[in-house]
């Protein structure tokens, strides 16, 4: 019966990338664990990059400062 | 002091419906374990149908192949 | 498909009590919601008092400060 | 490495009040417990006024109750 | 920089179980959403089965009624 | 009316500490977003090190890998 909660920030995941996700955490669990996959549950949030911290700073000035040049570029 | 968490997908629930949860779940708590109303949270997280997934795949598709009837009449 | 997390300070409450929050919960989602208990979990997290915090201070502490006949006569 | 997760009710909370938040919790964790920032995340989580009750009822008829006159002014 | 928390109940997960699902999830955000998993945090929490209710009674009562010859037999 | 979890491994945390979690982090809410202390709850949870995984291990083995030194002075 497990509820799995996955969260990343909002930068555009497709729902093709959130069921390949749901399917995947779901398979591993069947597989580790011999879980019902009837019974467990999914759910993903999207959380604003502003709202996620990291380093102690946002997740944007974070990648600024850890990835100068890729963050340039975006 | 307790805090509650209630996650459903986001399907339209009124804000009446969401009052009725919220009155509910501290009346419960008050009653079964003599908690504080004033001091209880109840929180609705509102998760988008494609986010929550069930028997691996998501919400949908999971009513689509256990409810199909149901389903394609909506 | 709901999922609701109560989180309670671990004061001994009785697995009649938890089953009773359980019962509860799940039927105030079928009435207001009209949801599929079958696939409604209610997780009760039992948390030490010296871990959970109100007005900036631990539980305990909070009591004193605002039950203060009560909480010396426990 | 720890998870923070700050819910709060949505009320127009800036960006820069968010970082202040993160900027302020990772602080705390470094000095209290002497953990990496760099392996300390900080999630914000903004909740819809009427997706939040205490006392048994939603925010802004708690406020209107226990706070009648500046309710009133908003 | 995914946060992942896995909730299942408390029947005995080894290490080495816990240790797969860390990083079958971890595998799993990097290749269908190329997340870094030095910043991919998998949390498990292991619940009491009389505090996991679903379809409105706790794990074993729930078991019964679904399973009643397995849970007889265990 | 916030809501904080914090989440951290369990390695010995002690009550003067999380009490210190717990002042901290009220008083930046009290700060940044005017929060009234009285409802602002801050619930440190302490996660065992095997259930907590980054960088796709548990903990330990994380540490073994990133900080081999100290990890063997121990």
């Amino acid at each position: 019966m497990p509820y799995v909660n996955v969260r990343i920030t909002r930068e555009g995941a497709t729902a093709a990338q959130k069921a390949e996700i749901i399917a995947g955490v779901t398979d591993l669990l069947v597989k580790v664990l011999d879980k019902d996959p009837a019974t467990t549950f999914v759910v993903i949030d999207e959380v604003p990059l502003e709202n996620w911290g990291v380093g102690g700073v946002p997740t944007e000035e974070y990648r600024r400062r850890t990835r100068p040049r890729e963050a340039s570029a975006e």
